[in-house]
């Protein structure tokens, strides 16, 4: 009787899977994906309840430990199977103590900002020194050896507001290089406007050592109406900036967490869907990246809700990309071996969306990049005709050989909060999130359908 | 020579005057300070260099002492007369050393918060104690006598979003009420939701003691999304708050700061125009109350452009607004015996407009209330038919007899920033304070040049 009913269950998953791969239209997928993610909102929940229960969570923190418990039973409760930590042992996590500057003049003004990520600490009584402007980094590279001795270094570049990142990445450029700069040129600190485009006193911070060495002066970011006010205050003559940055470093280990829902066992392949757990400390981390967490979660969730697919959607939730992407390396080297299977890979690290254009990765069987465009297509999705996007911690398996499908979600407002005190849930659009979740899970579900094999190599 | 001379300028300078009374279309002259407002902008000019040079300045603080004497110079600077500084002694000026608040869970949450004004600051290990929720400050009230012993309360109003501030109106009671309330019923401290409509983590603070006894246990207000965080908290299951508050209290001596632009000698009566000098701490008082100082100045100083007046325009900048109208109320006493001569008085305290209702007093003459309300039409403005508004500048002087005109400034967007750290230069509107400008110049060109006598009793 087991045994007859086991078989019967299993016949007719199979034929509902064959049925499924042979009938359904990518559009009807993806119009079913958005019903199921607007019922119950699930990417909106999972991002209230790792913001609520964790908040902030830098790698190293004891934020950061509970995330990845509260990952692993969030991806139980949710049905997912083989939940896993994955350890990632990182040499040095920074961690800030306090921030303090002050416009010195007539009066003593608070200015609002933050430590960059493996900023040094200033001197125990901080360091008061007089400031020199610079409005783009290239004027501070082209500044004479010496000319910056005993001073601060300014370094006052704007971040234009777009839709998919570019004017952020015009900006970063100073996050990383004005310490170095400003030092070989004398400096004893260096500031810098804050990446970012709002106009609100939250400095934006983020790690000065990102693919750089680490900075050897202390360097923050002032909010964008302080770098206003130190701007306004040095058209009046010179101004003299106190800072007092206090922080700490120590060798930390953090975690990967990874959940499946598994195939129907006739592939081994692995369509991954990622996003970042850890965060800055500033805020709850709730666009970056709990708004990713939402969204690759629910939408293999919803996946496993449809019935089974072909291929295993892996969800992996990686540390500590914050600090220069420590989770997705380990992740990338621990499963060298099995990276072959990673037939597809998709990343939500840019907030909560809309998704507005997807790129599958050129490599793809072309039944599958028609049908990833049209099913996409009815989310309102258009199709990109570049290279596909590949986020930060899909960097190292794509660099080994796994294809991507670029999903960019919309960033008009992202820099707004990103890296601040402000990153918290009310920033996330539950509509824009709900669209995101049904567009992943589209995208995964048609990759893990597929009927051709993904295998490279294989055509 | 000399005398024909001046007896020449004098006769040129009153027909010019009459003439002035006798044809100028009030419509004309409104458009006529719409176009001097709008060159070169001084209104929006004085708020930058309020804010940049001097920063925050509540009441006791060197920003203060500074803001005061930049008002001096500023008027001077200007070329209005009788500059002058008034002394105002405060028993006990409060201020904030710092505040620190944390969610205690499973993982310890900063939450951003702000001590209120006359706060006590809490022991020196601080004070960590299960939070109460009050959804209404009537919920508070009605809670039985012992029912929060040893606990926090914490009142969680929203403030709607409104024009004319009725919103504020509606939520502020629980600044004052909260502390006394929860104290009576045996909590240790107490905690509200900022009065303000933004969702971002600025605490607005302002004062506990305004018409009220000083608080005896501490009081703070988080910001929007913290309260957001705590209600989701409190929504789990119980939740303890962890509250580090510190400030100092010191008698003080602060001073309006008083300067003139003469009438043409025809007349004794004085127009007022006053905003505050003093501001909260966290911010550089950009919208509360620089805007109000920018507005009034620049008007004046049109008016001086413009040509002498039959009365005497006097701008008043008020000390110590915030913690509970001290320069206002020592203005009314010392000025008392020269009140009857005031016959007009406008406020700017409500950010940086525009200007959208004029409402004259009932008891002016009814060409000046039609005048008024036909000059500021030019500008947009509608007429009010309800009583004149009176700022809380000119509540003490208005209930000795002076009577208003009533200049509604546009304040939809006010509190997002009010008595919050990002009240900055870059929060005002330089179209609309130009535009603010040009209706309190008419305002007070039009009662400065009426030709009947305004003194009380004269009719």
């Amino acid at each position: 009787m087991r045994t007859l009913l086991t078989a019967a269950i299993c016949a007719a998953t199979l034929s509902s899977s064959a049925l499924a791969v042979a009938a359904e239209d990518p559009a009807a997928v993806a119009r079913d994906f958005q019903t199921r993610a607007s019922n119950g909102g699930l990417a909106f929940e999972i991002v209230r309840s790792l913001t609520t229960e964790v908040g902030a969570r830098p790698l190293g923190s004891p934020g950061d430990a509970a995330a990845v418990a509260w990952g692993e039973r969030k991806l139980k409760e949710l049905g997912f199977v083989n939940v896993r930590r994955e350890e990632v042992k990182v040499p040095s996590a920074w961690q800030r103590i306090s921030d303090r500057a002050e416009l010195v003049g007539v009066t003593r003004q608070t200015l609002r900002v933050a430590a960059l990520g493996d900023s040094p600490s200033t001197p125990d009584k901080g360091i008061e020194a007089e400031v020199v402007r610079f409005p783009t980094l290239a004027a501070l590279e082209a500044s004479a050896p010496g000319s910056l001795t005993g001073k601060i270094a300014f370094v006052d570049v704007h971040t234009r507001r777009t839709k998919n990142g570019t004017g952020y990445g015009e900006a970063v450029g100073m996050r990383t290089r004005a310490a170095p700069l400003a030092k070989e040129r004398g400096a004893i600190a260096a500031v810098i406007r804050s990446v970012g485009t709002d106009s609100h006193r939250f400095p934006h911070t983020g790690t000065a050592s990102w693919r750089a060495d680490f900075p050897t002066i202390p360097v923050a970011a002032l909010s964008n109406p302080d770098a206003d006010q130190l701007s306004r205050a040095l058209e009046r003559g010179p101004a003299k900036l106190f800072l007092d940055l206090r922080s700490t470093s120590a060798p930390a280990t953090a975690y990967n967490v990874v959940g499946e829902i598994p195939g129907d066992g006739s592939s081994d392949e692995i369509v991954l869907l990622g996003a970042h757990l850890d965060s800055w400390d500033l805020g709850t981390g709730a666009i970056d990246d709990g708004a990713g967490i939402g969204i690759t979660v629910s939408a293999a969730k919803a996946i496993a809700e449809r019935g089974k697919t072909k291929r295993t959607i892996r969800v992996v939730m990686f540390a500590g990309e914050e600090i220069g992407i420590k989770g997705a390396t380990a992740y990338a080297e621990a499963h060298k071996d099995e990276l072959v299977k990673h037939v597809a890979a998709m990343e939500a690290d840019f907030g909560s969306g809309p998704v507005y254009r997807v790129t599958p990765d050129a490599s793809f069987p072309a039944a599958l990049q028609t049908s990833l465009r049209t099913g996409l297509a009815a989310l309102k999705v258009d199709a990109g005709d570049g290279k596909a996007e590949v986020g930060p911690d899909l960097g190292p398996i794509n660099r080994a050989g796994v294809p991507t499908i670029g999903l960019a979600l919309d960033g008009t407002d992202y820099f707004d909060v990103h890296h601040t005190e402000d990153d918290t849930l009310d920033k996330v659009d539950a509509t824009a999130i709900a669209q995101s979740s049904a567009a992943y899970a589209t995208a995964a579900w048609l990759a893990a359908t597929h009927p051709e094999s993904l295998k490279r190599g294989s055509k």
